[in-house]
């Protein structure tokens, strides 16, 4: 039976009746995973409108939610004749279902406000998804450390990656992995390509897999031989991961996410490191591998119990080399506990 | 270098300056692959806004194509000041973002018909690029075969065909491959799982792979097995494969997206089988996967040549099984040429 959250939802929102299209919001809504839909809910109750390709599937996993499964028949605002208002994500919709929706003369409220506040603090269900696709991403990431070899392409780490973390049990990816070898490495969203591994190559590896329809998040940097020609890059290292640590230690729930990011942030200034922290320091992680809260330098977002978010501290040299040392982390009973964490000690493998 | 189609673009719009965020388009534009930018083109020329973790990256590849790479600083309205008319993707626009251009008084021109008339008919490199993803799907699902066991399950499977096509060069899949075991073929989008392979099992897998951006999708059902169970499907299979193969000779460059899909509902209707064919024949494809033109019963989309889309006939009988065959196809010189061509005579493994 899937985990829905319809309930919920409406019973955060004023309004006689809620209406969500958004992928990841009817996710959040449904427990399973579809490409379309709508999920109405009014004081009667619950229902999923969607197409052929998902009714045998979605009517078997709602079976004994609550939530009924009827095939969807345009045009939507047939759905919406019984009522005077309605609400919606406004931030999540596009222009033309907007303006159609506006056209039935419906009064609208946004529904945004609601999910994101309940989305972003995690029940007991949700985090357990999220530990468990950590610990796939963990588990893959030590794996693929002994088939590492010379002269494999970042593009072949990657898909050896990604096969790991399927085989122990992630659903997919939740973003394209990244690896980035040597130079690369400076450009923190580097394409992956065809560059191949030399002895003495910087590696960075910025990774996440999907459990249960949540995500993963996770960056290590680490040297591929020992050419000791990397003395800056060996002391750099040393102060993203002391900036990060110092995450871990200082940032506490109530915080906001600009006083997060200092931690970060004012930690390597002590090193004139800085100014190369190009970034933010974090992002929520959840049904979306970015979500809210954000944790930058201007972010008034307040962290609470039960987020979870990334922290990933960053270095970047441009033309020389970047360092990312990031971990899924959650707020429990006021401090951070990590979700990823494989070691972070620099590794030469 | 990359690809880019920036000035094409520009020359396709009456208006004084075109600002393009969406994911895709700015994909189309630029030729590379980002998740944050803005591309700003005006008579002067074509600037890309993105931010650090893009910038050292973008201005390598797009060095020499006449395309600018800036850093973004917001506001977004202190690009356009110098403005009095910006064209911008409407229909691909998040309310917000559009309530927050049009209160800076610019008049807005609606750019998204250029974008869908200038990305549905593929250039030469375009069809270079889903011709490369077809063939590498093509090869992995060819070599996936030789390793399908009894008791895998289809998260195992999905996982190893994903493995081959990145083994083969793709960049990564084009959507959640689907696996789907026995009765679970049904379900026409089905959520592959934990369901183990059985000896006499239906198998439907339906996977699709990105090169240089660009994705292929392809959907192959067979048999693991011969249990002397499947009459009833085995004659199915036939008129399936009888409407995919009607599809391409009969489809050609100048009919509606209707005619073409009842080239196939008409050929199924035959069987009695068109109330089981629960979806559209088809989709176009390109940098997305579902793109325009639809080819649905109701679709006015004209097909021309150069435009790249899937036959994909289906029929579900729900507990019971699924069949499902698709190719990638192109229009040329008005008829249709097959990208994906794997064996679609019925198999059993």
């Amino acid at each position: 039976m899937a985990h829905t959250n319809a309930n919920k939802i409406y019973g955060l929102i004023k309004a006689e009746a809620v209406l969500t299209q958004a992928e990841d919001l009817r996710k959040y809504l449904t427990g399973i995973e579809t490409s379309f839909g709508y999920v109405l809910s009014d004081k009667e109750g619950t229902t999923f409108y969607t197409d052929a390709r998902y009714l045998e599937g979605a009517e078997k996993a709602l079976k004994n939610t609550g939530i009924s499964v009827v095939q969807f028949v345009s045009p939507l605002e047939n759905l919406l004749k019984k009522y005077r208002q309605v609400a919606v994500p406004v931030g999540k919709m596009l222009v033309p279902d907007y303006e159609k929706l506006k056209s039935t003369g419906l009064e609208i409220v946004d529904s945004l406000p609601a999910f994101t506040a309940a989305m972003s603090v995690k029940e007991d269900y949700e985090s357990a998804y999220i530990k468990k696709a950590c610990e796939i991403a963990d588990k893959a990431f030590t794996a693929l450390l002994g088939d590492i070899k010379e002269g494999m392409t970042e593009n072949e780490v990657a898909a050896l990656l990604e096969y790991l973390m399927r085989k122990f049990g992630a659903s997919g990816t939740s973003f394209a992995t990244i690896v980035a070898f040597g130079e690369n490495s400076s450009v923190p969203h580097h394409e992956t390509g065809l560059r191949k591994l030399k002895s003495g190559d910087i590696v960075l590896i910025d990774f996440g897999c999907k459990y249960g329809g949540y995500c993963s998040d996770c960056t290590r940097t680490f040297l591929f031989g020992e050419d000791g020609k990397h003395g800056d890059f060996k002391k750099a290292y040393g102060h993203v991961l002391e900036a990060h640590m110092l995450v871990k230690e200082k940032v506490v729930s109530g915080m906001t996410g600009k006083t997060a990011d200092a931690v970060a942030r004012d930690c390597l200034k002590n090193y004139g490191l800085d100014k190369l922290f190009t970034h933010s320091l974090g992002h929520g992680i959840g049904i979306n591998v970015h979500e809210f809260p954000y944790i930058s330098p201007k972010s008034e977002d307040i962290l609470k119990d039960g987020m979870v978010f990334s922290d990933e501290p960053g270095v970047y040299l441009a033309g020389s080399f970047g360092i990312r040392i990031e971990d899924t982390v959650t707020l429990k009973d006021g401090k951070i506990v990590s979700l990823t964490d494989s070691d972070k000690k620099l590794m030469i493998l």
